[in-house]
């Protein structure tokens, strides 16, 4: 776009919307703010929090993009919080800045690749080891590594302090299945072990009675399987973290921050 | 009972499932075997692994009692796992042995207290600490102790070793709010904070974008709240070893056996 154009919340939301088309039933909506403001500045996150919509006014941005909602509740369900202070301050902070939010969830997961998906890839440094890249997962063919190096490695990429791991750490593993964000649920991550000749499934969240007891199956049955699980925003911000270095390229006479905030689990 | 009236499966459900009454909607089942099938002996467990069950036969029991069901979903789902050969050679153990697998799950929970809570609360020798009992959650008042010594000390009680936590470990914290299994999501969890003034709430398992979140932003507006996740077996466990007890004293003529898995999860 040319230096010296206007562009509005709507110009910025069309543009990421762009490569998917528009969907008719999707949690990626204009959580505040006008859609035909001028953008001054953008700011993307992973997570909206407080902090992080204190620190985009603060950078003197009025656009906040970030990959998840608001009030604690993918489907924007705020019945339960009403009357709750920090709900309240939160709902106050965003209405008086008049700061747009636009919730980038589901377009940037159907990218082709999944731009999320492929954001964690980049951050490993395993673009040349993808097999396959489908909808949900993308299947990896790796040097063998065992899984304490695998987590190990991936730690250090990622900047992370630690990782959760089911199965034997020993394990060597080549095939892996990789599905960032909420894909560690049984229906999308339990076929693929079979169906791929996984050894190991990396996710990002997933109930606990689902995929790693599957994985815990599959061991005493005698089978060389592993998982390891990353967390929801480790699997994920990266992805979120590219696409600024994307809208920033796109977007150059703009100024675009990324605003990274702390883990949100320590272990004890 | 007397000793030497002939048992049945259906007689022990019966027997679990008194205190309630009969729920129209549960997925409290028998998932396996013949409800007229005399009890030769019990093993109660958590989870139903592949190993449990294989130790439950390796002890000469015919019925399991479990409080998670048996292939990786909350209500039986195995549509996408038909083919699996995990999922094969585990249905084809429990055909092959004819035992009986009943689920206790909503029962126990619907216990007065409930059974799975009072479990923990009892592993974590806080019985004299309960201010009230909530249907989904107890609320708790404790000497005051910081959140890294009560992380600590759950460790200890509970022989797990490590727990996730969200905010600032040297918060003191009194009023503690305690929600076993799956019930860290938003709806149960967030409104439990202000309504019970809580400093600090423990729970086993929920989705990482709602209550962890809710409790970075209140610590981002200034207030001083903190949360524990156990993990959802560590959570549970202790229920059903009570319900062993419980269950040994009943049926005293009974072999009664509890069978405990390692952990599920390691940190790296």
């Amino acid at each position: 776009m040319k230096k010296g154009m206007k562009i509005t919340v709507q110009n910025v939301m069309d543009l990421l919307m762009e490569p998917v088309g528009r969907l008719q039933n999707t949690v990626d909506t204009l959580k505040s703010g006008d859609p035909d403001m001028e953008v001054k500045g953008i700011a993307i996150a992973f997570m909206p929090t407080y902090g992080v919509i204190q620190q985009a006014l603060a950078k003197g941005v009025n656009l906040l993009i970030t990959h998840e909602g608001l009030y604690y509740s993918h489907h924007d369900n705020t019945e339960t919080i009403e009357n709750d202070s920090v709900y309240q301050n939160k709902r106050k902070l965003i209405e008086e800045s008049g700061i747009a939010i636009f919730r980038l969830h589901d377009y940037i997961h159907r990218y082709r690749p999944d731009g999320i998906t492929a954001g964690l890839i980049q951050a490993l440094d395993w673009e040349s080891y993808v097999v396959e890249h489908q909808q949900a997962a993308s299947v990896l063919s790796l040097p063998v590594m065992t899984v304490r190096e695998i987590a190990e490695y991936i730690k250090r990429k990622l900047d992370i302090s630690f990782v959760r791991v089911v199965g034997n750490v020993s394990l060597p593993c080549t095939r892996i299945g990789l599905l960032a964000g909420y894909r560690g649920g049984g229906t999308l991550s339990i076929p693929l072990f079979e169906k791929e000749k996984l050894d190991l499934i990396i996710y990002g969240e997933g109930a606990e009675w689902e995929t790693p007891v599957y994985v815990r199956d599959a061991i005493h049955q005698g089978k060389q399987k592993a998982l390891i699980v990353l967390g929801h925003a480790e699997s994920e911000e990266s992805g979120m973290k590219n696409l600024a270095e994307g809208v920033k390229e796109i977007l150059s006479y703009l100024p675009v921050f990324y605003i990274q905030e702390k883990p949100l689990f320590q272990v004890i």
